[in-house]
């Protein structure tokens, strides 16, 4: 629940389908994550968020129904559940997905191999101390707007942080799982040595 | 087909599994596309996309079952099978969104909304004479990398180019479907009305 703000119980129809988009979206970058790097704490994420994603559901459904007052609103508002039924259900593959973490084989090369030449892929990074990164928040970053990479998830120590927030402040050592393309993967990289210091 | 540059009889089993997991991803950004500017042309595509989807698998398929030849070799395939299985089933939820294009009702606005204030939204920018976009190629436009913004289809007068290429030259008058963060969003819009020249 670390993901939102507020409790689901709490929200309106359209923040919840907002977050059930979002939780989405980064079940499916979480997911290809966990098998990139073969990590059983990201593919748990996964099926923590699946249990989130379930909850918000529910709520939906309910303000859905209690919504629906003439036969045309009904109409209308089937289709947000149809949509928002979709988005569950994409969420449920990224938990197929992730599933083969917990397996004992070594995950397939062509897996791997492929994850790491698709259009957009997922990279993993270290902040070393000179990093101009250090002590910035996520939002004077500005790394999705200026050099395209999302950051997914961090990982501090033994703890995890998932889809941080814009006033997250990144620390020396830090271990950012992000997507975006291979140049912004480079740059990235330049940040993440303290070689780069504008971009 | 015009998204592949080989045909899937010609992929192996690597170029197959990377091909469906960039047009799975496409496929989700088209529905809702398709689903935030009522598109049926867009709704079409991820149409015409799934059955590429369903063709590509079954080239899998094909290709994994022709290299297990040993037990653990099998175990090992069978994963990419799992994986392949989980992403296909993902475009086929993207298209049950785009689905409800094609009804004769309005959009409900939750929906409209919703999609208008996620995390990554998706957009439309149409690029005006003086704009430096004009000429240029998506390659040397660089927008992925300096701006963060992924352009998903483009439409030419009647015509619709779906996941360009990075040797593609913007027109005059070319109508965007991007997706990026609200700051992408702000900058494309300023490049498209040429009233900005970097980025």
């Amino acid at each position: 629940m670390h993901l939102m703000e507020k409790r689901p119980e709490d929200m309106n129809l359209k923040e919840i389908f907002i977050e059930m988009k979002n939780i989405s979206e980064l079940m499916v970058d979480l997911a290809y994550s966990s098998v990139l790097f073969d990590s059983e704490a990201i593919a748990d994420e996964v099926n923590a968020l699946e249990e989130t994603m379930g909850e918000l559901n529910h709520q939906l459904t309910i303000r859905a129904l209690l919504a629906s007052r003439t036969r045309e609103e009904a109409e209308q508002i089937s289709e947000i559940l149809n949509v928002a039924s979709a988005i569950k259900d994409i969420s449920n593959h990224a938990q197929n997905i992730s599933e083969i973490v917990s397996r004992d084989l070594d995950i397939h090369s062509v897996i791997l191999e492929s994850l790491k030449h698709t259009d957009e892929k997922i990279f993993r990074v270290q902040l070393e101390e000179q990093s101009p990164l250090i002590g910035a928040s996520l939002r004077e970053s500005q790394l999705a707007s200026h050099i395209g990479v999302t950051v997914i998830a961090v990982r501090r120590g033994k703890r995890w942080i998932y889809n941080p927030k814009k006033r997250f402040v990144f620390c020396d050592e830090d271990i950012l799982i992000a997507r975006g393309t291979e140049e912004g993967h480079l740059i990235l990289k330049e940040i993440a040595k303290g070689r780069r210091s504008k971009w």
